[in-house]
């Protein structure tokens, strides 16, 4: 009775392209990129960093899984991107937490004439080696699409032996679990505020942005927004993000000697209070263990806004960043905690039930947000895994992380040993790394 | 990057349409309404019948709900179709439980000419009295069609209030909710036999047809087929039915006397084995209580492939019939038990470890697997309710059913007590009447 809907124009254009690109723009990126970019881009533009792509779920083999030209095409189709005008617009003339003209000038000048630079891949042992080397401001905004690249061309390659039929099926699925997940966070009231962290290690570029749609819908003002500037701009909502783990990184691998070392961490806080504010002004604390991090910190830091949570057993810390607070004569109630590592809704409404009242909880959800579809196919073929990107060299000296979990350190043994021995960190419990 | 997919000629043809028809062939039926048609035209063309619309579910006020201007529109859209050359071709040319002219010349002639008769539509208490009146051949064709509608209107006058991300999010929660269902029956391996019987108290045409299509996928030979045969013909999969209550109701109300009414059930199966054979020799035997129509019953009844529970308890109905054919020398294992009251899922499970091997078992799916929308929207507005469409009178006499169920009793209170005398059924349990 109806005329099948058949839109032959679309069609025909659809068959022009020769891939389905999954990054299509340079904003498709998390914020708070952005906002390290301009401050390394202000403070340490020339140093010459090297980024690699690091699989920490070594039975996903993903030289077997991806194929090699599509990866190529898909990394290849990001250096033909660049800033667009809509795009330059946006990051000019939109307010980010509460400020105007969060960008300067000079960056989006810079920002506006990038593009990135190039990777090196090779295949080893079925997988990947992904590597990115140059000007650290250039170089840190490979981080992202080329995590997302990855995980999409995984869910791709897996899709594409799924029916029409199973494909709807499964994203019906995808849909209703989410679905509970956000009826069950609405029942943790009004004061609950969470973001979305998800773009890294998303399923897809279109369902992140339909899981963002839902958050919106489902959650109202306790949904406070995305790191994602490109949704971001096109639902017309908050970007978020403040800064990570490479900047403590990479500057603590340009320190001449152990003093220097010891006092990287709070030099980057130091350069970053020098543009920043309110809730940009987070302290995450974990680089090289949080207790010993937040023990030796100047006063100013405990001053800040809050902290982010990002390893490690979040009650524990959250609570040492509270007697730390308390120890330094300000009161709790008034900071902001952040968590985000690894949460899903019991995780989430855990920790809110603790923690809310006394201080300020905030979450950023990330994998199993974006990118929650286990148990779906034969294999749990479309299961997360833990995939990074991070700052491997610095003016040729390697990099270290240390964390709050030993299982996410990462660097040279001898090195490792080093840092630990300078920051006094303790080899604290191991937590399984999922996602 | 893509051109917007709007094809405006599809827009425009669609705007043309003064409403959104709910029952768009007459074939939109049920498979059994049309083998009983045939034997109605053949054996009592001529009977005058009235059937009625009862809503058992009094709570569901209808006439509050549905728009009696709409629900007009679309009973008259109704009468308004004729069999449609392909579906003619369909009904003459398929095979049907491997026979092919199931349908006779004479009766094919009839249908092609057919036009549904009138009805009258009242409100009373929230309620609608709806009735048709006429041939019997002619109005018995209202039933199918006349829940089905009552049912979508009520489906649509809920989801009119929901917004499109909301309309998504539902279909997605009710897909995701009939997969886990498939899921589990899979489990129960490759000898489940089941089919769709959810045309009467689906929650939408374009619903039943995707749960079909997700038991075709799901449960690959295990479906036996669909009750409706408009999608029967479209997917291109088996219609399934055989016989209902309305001939029992109909000859009993016809019976002169105490000895025609006791003989009416069975004169009925007479008439029925005089065209049927196999698969479609299935006692319905509930009418006026199972265990008094087997206990009187004729040797030949026990010689038919199967019987079809459809109230009461339903092992112990499945039991008795199985006692009844040991004591009659025949060997359960070779019988088919169809159950057909009120399944869902778990029941299915239970009943099919329970009577697998002793005889061969069937289900008949109905409203919990095209209208299982509960919990879904507040107020629970999408629930699966009570309603039925039945003969209440034949030549001027009201028509009695007893059931194994007190509660599904229908019939005038000492009409009842008659047949109860006449049948000898005692008054059994009573079991909700949910669906």
């Amino acid at each position: 009775m109806m005329i099948p809907h058949i839109d032959i124009a679309t069609r025909v254009y659809n068959h022009k392209w020769k891939i389905d690109p999954i990054v299509r723009s340079l904003i498709d990126t998390d914020f708070y990129k952005l906002l390290m970019c301009q401050s390394v881009f202000r403070n340490r533009p020339d140093v010459d960093v090297t980024f690699s792509l690091i699989n920490r779920s070594k039975s996903i083999r993903l030289a077997d899984v991806i194929d090699e030209g599509e990866l190529r095409e898909q990394l290849d189709h990001v250096r033909s991107l660049s800033l667009a005008r809509g795009e330059s617009t946006w990051m000019r003339g939109n307010t980010f937490y509460g400020k105007r003209q969060m960008f300067r000038p000079d960056f989006m000048e810079f920002l506006e004439n990038l593009r990135l630079p190039e990777y090196q891949l090779e295949r080893r042992d079925g997988q990947y080696e992904l590597t990115f080397h140059g000007r650290w401001p250039e170089v840190m905004l490979w981080e992202i699409p080329a995590l997302a690249i990855i995980m999409e061309l995984r869910s791709r390659a897996v899709l594409k032996d799924l029916g029409r039929f199973e494909l709807q099926v499964l994203y019906a699925r995808a849909m209703a679990r989410l679905w509970e997940k956000i009826e069950h966070l609405r029942k943790l009231g009004p004061e609950l505020r969470i973001a979305d962290f998800g773009t890294r290690r998303r399923h897809s570029f279109l369902w992140q942005d339909w899981c963002v749609q839902a958050m919106i819908e489902g959650l109202g003002d306790c949904f406070t927004g995305t790191s994602n500037c490109l949704i971001a701009m096109r639902r017309d909502i908050e970007a978020i993000g403040t800064n990570a783990h490479e900047l403590p990184m990479v500057y603590a691998a340009l320190a001449d000697n152990d003093g220097e070392l010891r006092q990287a961490p709070y030099r980057v806080l130091a350069d970053w209070q020098e543009e920043h504010d309110g809730n940009l002004r987070i302290i995450l604390p974990d680089t090289y263990g949080t207790p010993g991090f937040l023990d030796n910190a100047p006063d100013w830091l405990a001053r800040w806004t809050g902290i982010r949570v990002d390893s490690g057993d979040p009650v524990e810390m959250a609570e040492y960043a509270i007697r730390w607070w308390q120890s330094r004569g300000e009161d709790p109630r008034g900071k902001l905690v952040i968590f985000s590592d690894g949460l899903d809704e019991q995780t989430i409404a855990a920790l809110f039930s603790r923690f809310h009242g006394r201080v300020k909880v905030s979450f950023g959800w990330g994998t199993l947000l974006t990118n929650d579809f286990r148990g779906f196919v034969p294999g749990d073929g479309l299961a997360p895994f833990s995939l990074v990107c991070k700052a491997v060299a610095a003016n040729g000296r390697p990099t270290v992380k240390l964390s709050d979990n030993p299982e996410k350190a990462t660097g040279p043994a001898e090195m490792i040993a080093r840092y630990r021995r300078v920051f006094g960190t303790a080899e604290g419990p191991r937590f399984d790394v999922i996602v």
